[in-house]
């Protein structure tokens, strides 16, 4: 009999291989010394009460062409208990092998499942979740802080524990000052414009993530071009110690359906290096400029504030992986000027776009 | 902390019905006296090598218009057991609650997983999985037998246990002498020819399982229209009893990609069925005929011998929900004749198309 | 030859038929007493300076699920006349006859094609379009009006006339007291709020409408569920003169990729036509409505300012066909109360949703 | 009004551009000393009885990643000249502008019209369409020969012309011989089996190609994966000239839905090139192979003759753009042998598949 279960387990680990061994990479370009790494740092499979093994998870990011995830079991909740009983760690230690055979960086994480205040947060880079388990939350934060993780809070807007408005408690506060909040979901299945302003004004790192429970496919669209909610992380190097680096100095931009959210100095970087100018033509009363948005990345513009001897588009879509050309038109004379306008789905504040203004001369 | 895990647990299970409650139904016709009900007898989770939690198959089964499904765990092959200790029919318990809120009609079965020959067999309608523990496949097919399963021998040429040729072993003879096989599946992922052969010639009823591991996302492009392999079963009732009798009696068709598999008469209903007729127009040499496929079948159709002097299509495909107009000439004064052809994607034999004959007239 | 050339003909015309037959209805509800039309009133064909010929424009109708279209071709702008020289009801006369065969609605127009101001406007509902070539646009419009027809305003934020903000001129103002302009496309490829805004002011007729040059298909991405921008019309009948009386009466709203655009009482209709309460369950301290969504449109849900013992979702997205249940929680005691919600994709003014109130009692 | 019409028709051309420049390369590999273009020589348009303008046309062949077109309007046939009348040379004249700048090739071409025998022939490399308005075909062919053009039959299976079987008469016999016929059409929507067959037997050039009339969005679906019927031409160069030098010395690869009709070294020559080995790996037992399809095309494997020592795959699915790997298993102390398989949708006869043969060692 142990030749027949060797042959199917061989199936079973073959068949997964295959079906996994397909990619789509995501088109984002990389930053001056920095890789952008697409990193999920909230997942959930059946070790609490997610519906997919954990292997899955793994899958699905080599898949989705994503580079990180972690696997954020709830400690306090975990509904499958009657069939499945492990430790906290155990989730993350079935997945590693098929992890570091597809070249996946899988972080050890947790989720603090609390009722509001403090609500949910999760704790990454752990080197034991079983000792997240305590009954008063403060210490279940501080056996993460001992453990170096980094800590966000989790959908700060989920109407579950916020029914009418976002709002930041003492307990909040508390957790910052104590080491204990790194940063903010600014995305987990909605946008939180309130996450958004939090981490602008305390200085905290925007994380966006899916909180996927079920298969993945019934949340994302992919014959549509969707994607998962994501954290786009710019690191020094792709590895575990890279993104832990970056989250710690806030080198991140969340990626939601076609919107990126983030410091503008990451928003302008993705913007300029997405696009790729191929040529400039200048006639005797304008100049086109033909350039190829080489990323995945839609671009949203609309023009702010000009001269009006400075004529060009009032809105226009710069979609992806498509040749576009430009023309300014200089009327009365003039030789020079410049080009103002918003990317209206880069948003450096609450639902506030990027401005850009780039200079164009005959 | 209880009102917590509530709101959770309340939530979750919100989710689960939301997400689950989107259904695309299946339009196949009815045939008279019978129902026709999609059915996959062969199907694994968690609780075996799947990767799913049992909850899942029913929402998949929900959204994809399918009537019955049956969790078909290995007995004797349970990779995951190191963290999922449980009884063969614990699979069927977890799912159960779910199938019934949303009308799926789950049926206990287990697979018997054994070495060639026998191979491995599904056992369905059992009330008792454990007792299918056994170390001689005799006994296992016995305890089976016991509870009035309905049995079949699944995938006979999967290439693991067939490597060269699909063969009917001695011992196949032997569980069909001894009331142990009423049928076998012709399509498990791909069609078997042999098998069709087989239960032609041995009064066997036809069935077709998709034999789903993974999400059944990834093996089917729903996007493209795609379904997972099923059988049709035509049943005096929608309820597990209506579906047990007709499998008893043979009333199935396998329905695999765009190819339908079974006998002549169940063939033939379908065909007619789906195929409406709205306008029939006679001219003084031609006879134009205006149809709806009310049904999401598509048939390929391939003009057969005839009178030279009836002319018409050489080949025409009837696209799904759409409406047709075949014109048929009369040449030379001839007055009535035969339309011959044949349905080249309904298989009376392997790979053999069901030819019809229509009579014409002026 | 002939009988080659009849061949051919006959052929051509039973594949347009054909591949034409296939019709995708758009699932919005009729309301009380009104049909709702779907109408496309600004298309171009090789008769001005779209790309394909008429009767493409009349398939690609059926194929989509509208009612009515109408080829509004240039009077003044005609690139393809080296080529073509013809009438220019040519267009109309051409598409007619497979119009009629197919039951879609061609209503006769033209576009008056003028420098801003007053830019492009189309005349539909035109005996006779040739008299609208005339070398002063006041002429043009006067020809159309002496043929009572109903005229709109074409795309008024168009960049290439406005390019900086969207005026209105005094050009128009004289048009609308010359009685030449009872409507304006608030919707033309893209939202124009300024048109919605004067729609309201001004009592004239919301319209929105593809304007298509090309084969529709490189607009539209029909298969992640897009649809052309388009009028809803509220007709009494089905029928040419249903829509004109409807248009003159303002019943209409625009349909632009998931937004509706129009006046409170049919946007109204629609919304509670489109669901259906199928179940109201009331416990102790809460009640929950199932109901379905019966229409392919979907709607965004959003709480306003309500009762702080009535709790229910923050955001609520109502998936078009499919089954909902929502739960309203009455706290400390409370017996009834009311349910506030924005519906923010119907849009009552610019980029203002419409504003719903429900009683809740146990 | 001169400027308002210099705006309208820049506005036009900028979006004729804007909306082709997105082109989807087909992954296709080139061979040892050929680039492998994608051509379709069979194309309507409203100079025939098409329904799109010809710059339509050159669109579609940059979104779809061809390389060259030919619009081959019907001599004989052309139901819109009513309203437009023009010398065959037009429709040419209007597209090559567009081409160039898109760097599509045009080749001028013809469709000569008639009734079987000898039906419908393509005559491209044309340099004056009109010469081929003849009475009698003989001479319309002729003039084709005098311009040196290379000659094809058209879909020899159409029913319309051919209702029963597909048959040769002596007139191709006459036109082979007068040196008017280099090729048929293998695939012309359909396939045509004797046309296969008869290209191999009298050394003639497999073409194939979409005879679009239509958008070409109606007759495939780009969004499920497909693509029109083409011609793979392996030339010396992308140029005219490259792909009449190929033709003449029939270097073709028919590309139809997933199959490719060929000789076997050109078939042979893109299996090679499209896998690229990425490691091999040897076991006391057995050999994994690791390659990566890089290019668009499925390959279906199936397991020939082969000594039953050399166990492997008995079906096995190259899916493209992905990483796959295969085992060998050597049994009973064998050290070497041979991998033997049939590529089933290459086909090097009518529905044969090519043979395969790889030498395998320990």
């Amino acid at each position: 009999m142990k030749k027949l279960f060797f042959a199917v387990s061989a199936i079973l680990l073959s068949c997964i291989l295959a079906s996994g061994q397909v990619r789509n990479e995501i088109d984002i370009p990389d930053l001056d010394g920095y890789q952008t790494l697409k990193c999920d740092f909230h997942i959930h499979t059946v070790f609490s009460d997610g519906t997919v093994w954990p292997t899955v998870r793994v899958q699905e990011a080599y898949k989705e062409g994503l580079d990180a995830i972690s696997l954020t079991e709830h400690i306090e909740y975990r509904p499958f208990s009657k069939d499945i009983k492990a430790s906290h760690n155990r989730s993350y230690e079935v997945a590693k092998p098929l992890a570091d055979k597809m070249g996946i960086i899988l972080i050890k994480g947790s989720e603090i499942t609390r009722s509001m205040p403090p609500g949910h947060s999760n704790a990454i880079f752990l080197s034991d979740a079983d000792s997240l388990e305590q009954d008063d939350y403060k210490d279940a934060f501080a056996a993460a802080k001992r453990q170096n993780a980094f800590i966000f809070w989790n959908h700060p807007g989920w109407e579950a524990q916020q029914p009418d408005t976002t709002l930041w408690w003492n307990e909040h506060t508390e957790l910052l000052e104590a080491g204990c909040m790194q940063g903010i979901e600014v995305v987990n299945g909605k946008y939180f414009p309130e996450a958004h302003r939090w981490c602008l004004e305390k200085g905290l790192t925007m994380i966006g993530n899916s909180d996927v429970h079920q298969p993945i496919d019934w949340n994302v669209d992919f014959a549509k071009g969707g994607h998962r909610g994501m954290t786009l992380v710019f690191a020094r190097e792709r590895s575990e110690e890279g993104i832990r680096e970056a989250l710690l100095n806030r080198r991140t931009v969340v990626y939601h359906g076609e919107t990126l959210i983030g410091e503008e100095v990451y928003l302008k970087g993705l913007f300029e290096k997405a696009l790729e100018i191929r040529d400039v033509k200048k006639g005797s009363k304008s100049v086109s400029v033909t350039f190829y948005n080489n990323s995945d990345l839609v671009f949203y513009l609309k023009k702010s504030g000009h001269d009006t001897d400075i004529r060009y588009f009032r809105d226009y879509t710069i979609r992806p992986h498509c040749l576009h050309t430009i023309t300014v038109n200089l009327d009365n004379g003039v030789k020079s000027g410049k080009v103002n306008f918003e990317v209206t789905n880069l948003w450096v504040e609450p639902y506030k776009g990027m401005e850009c203004s780039y200079a164009v001369e005959l």
